[in-house]
């Protein structure tokens, strides 16, 4: 299996897939540069929840590794503000800061226990490379009690991407469709394409290829045919914060699908790593839903498609209420409705 | 107000707009042969239920004046055949037949009537303008009827294109959205890209960008955010075919949006001339949904978004049950549901 992420010896230097030049070229950067790493965030070079967490904190351990310091104060210093810039980078996904969250507290400890710049370094890197383990192991045990609901014969709706691209190995919902291939399930994937960054007939499809697993890409207007004429009898996607009561924020499209899903009466789960979770939340109202570029709706490949001058809306994310989810699967197991704190909280341990 | 179609005078030429070229740039296409019109059609250069029907009555009329014949039974002969040539373009949209239909009927009464080539031509020529003048009548007061729905304040969603480029002048629902806006209520319309084509994005912005009516474009995966978050409170759209029972043929789309209005408990009204309904057909099981060709959804302005290999869903319409839309406007009237023939029928009169 495809392995997306990657932090190099003595973290000098990380690696990560270009996602913006998939389909067409499959380019890997390799860099000791964290801003780098922070402008790929932003612009969606690198992507995904859990993708975007481990390579921010592979970020920060790679920036301890290269930034020069006379003594571990003064290089906790900078680590410390390299973090926060990090943090900067993307609003929406809980995981970036659970993720930078567990470097900051690992550079706290080290900062107490270490008297070397060399002992912090590697305390960090540690740290990165624990974050990065976790994630393999969180989504194969996900992606098992996801399959688990997916039946011979299941004909899924997808979008945006939730696979290997968006973690280290395996994925989230992807994952879950490449262990129920792999359990010898006969499944068939719907991809909505996932304007305006084309995410799902980019990347989604072209993961499942490479999986050898049969998908159709289609528009995202298609989806209502595709509950009409082609039989879907479940949605599977990703999640990028989850709250209390189940509300959930993804890639916007999603509660259109689950709006669809209900009226249609397929179930739609959601599949995530408890790091998705954010139990501080009682409902998606609080959730802050990242306003991108109007650009990236009426510019594509170079060519404009809607009058200069006109008002565009393009909220990257839209939250799909807990009464429409049928199940949220983390690693720590199937959670369904009625969503709330007691029943959810069983993620945070 | 624009005029989208034109006949010429003795027609041997008629005009239109390169809709392909919107909102880049407003070509307009005179031309003499009905086969350029044809090709215009298949390609969507001219689109639009109404357009459609229009262009191709006009592209009749237009070649009964430039094809040669030593007499009436020859060129009746000819004219027969590019009617039938013209109605092989496009299969969903009931217009195109409507019109064809008309002409094919004065063509006939022609060859009955005439001597000479010259009175057959000028009475097809005549045929053909009394369509495009009755388009006009048609779509005003159509618009009419559904601007009395429209109250001050309004947030419509719509999507595709309704307006005048659909049309010869006003348009559809397009034409509602301006009347409205003539009687001055405030109005707000929420534009979906309308993918594969992006009609949406690129011509019904540009419509009501003219008309200085305010609008926002956004990516078809976001109506249902723009429902949860922007206080949609109306759909309103056209339609390409419209069945007994109210199952309305329309862009690829529309039954998400049906679906996501109901959900919300908003009006969803459907804005067509009489000449979509098909009163020949009982529900929309029966018509046939155009599939286009994959490379509309996998390659945009040249460059690839999905991996080669995939495969591809494309449909260009998809059916909305006719118990999912509140009321269906056309110059006859307002009419709501529970739709049957016998309550559909007086626009037949």
């Amino acid at each position: 299996m495809l392995k997306n992420l990657e932090l190099f010896k003595k973290a000098k230097k990380m690696s990560f897939i270009d996602q913006s030049a998939l389909p067409i070229e499959k380019n890997v950067i390799v860099t000791g540069d964290y801003r780098e790493v922070a402008d790929a965030i932003c612009k969606l070079i690198i992507r995904g929840a859990p993708a975007i967490g481990v390579s921010a904190a592979m970020a920060v351990a790679v920036a301890a590794r290269n930034e020069e310091a006379s003594d571990v104060q003064e290089l906790h210093k900078k680590v410390t503000a390299i973090n926060e810039y990090l943090a900067s980078t993307r609003p929406t996904a809980v995981n970036l800061f659970w993720a930078l969250d567990k470097m900051k507290k690992s550079a706290e400890i080290a900062l107490a226990e270490c008297s070397t710049l060399e002992e912090y370094r590697i305390k960090l890197e540690e740290a990165a490379r624990e974050i990065a383990a976790e994630d393999v192991v969180t989504n194969k045990t996900m992606a098992d009690y996801a399959a688990s609901l997916i039946k011979d014969g299941e004909v899924i709706l997808t979008l945006c991407n939730d696979g290997v691209l968006c973690s280290v190995e395996y994925g989230t919902a992807g994952g879950a469709f490449v262990r129920a291939k792999e359990q010898g399930k006969n499944i068939k994937v719907y991809v909505q394409e996932t304007r305006p960054l084309f995410q799902g007939a980019r990347l989604t499809a072209w993961e499942l290829q490479q999986e050898g697993i049969p998908y159709t890409v289609m528009s995202d207007s298609m989806a209502g045919y595709a509950f009409e004429n082609k039989k879907i009898s479940m949605v599977m996607l990703g999640a990028d914060r989850i709250t209390c009561n189940g509300d959930t924020a993804n890639k916007i499209g999603t509660y259109t699908a689950a709006v669809l899903a209900k009226h249609h009466n397929v179930p739609f789960y959601v599949v995530a790593p408890s790091s998705t979770l954010d139990l501080t939340m009682k409902t998606g109202k609080e959730i802050e839903i990242e306003q991108r570029a109007a650009e990236e709706v009426t510019i594509i490949n170079g060519k404009r498609i809607a009058p200069e001058g006109s008002n565009v809306l393009n909220p990257a994310f839209d939250v799909t209420p807990g009464e429409l989810i049928t199940g949220i699967i983390t690693e720590k197991g199937i959670f369904k409705a009625p969503y709330n704190y007691e029943n959810l909280k069983i993620n945070l341990e």
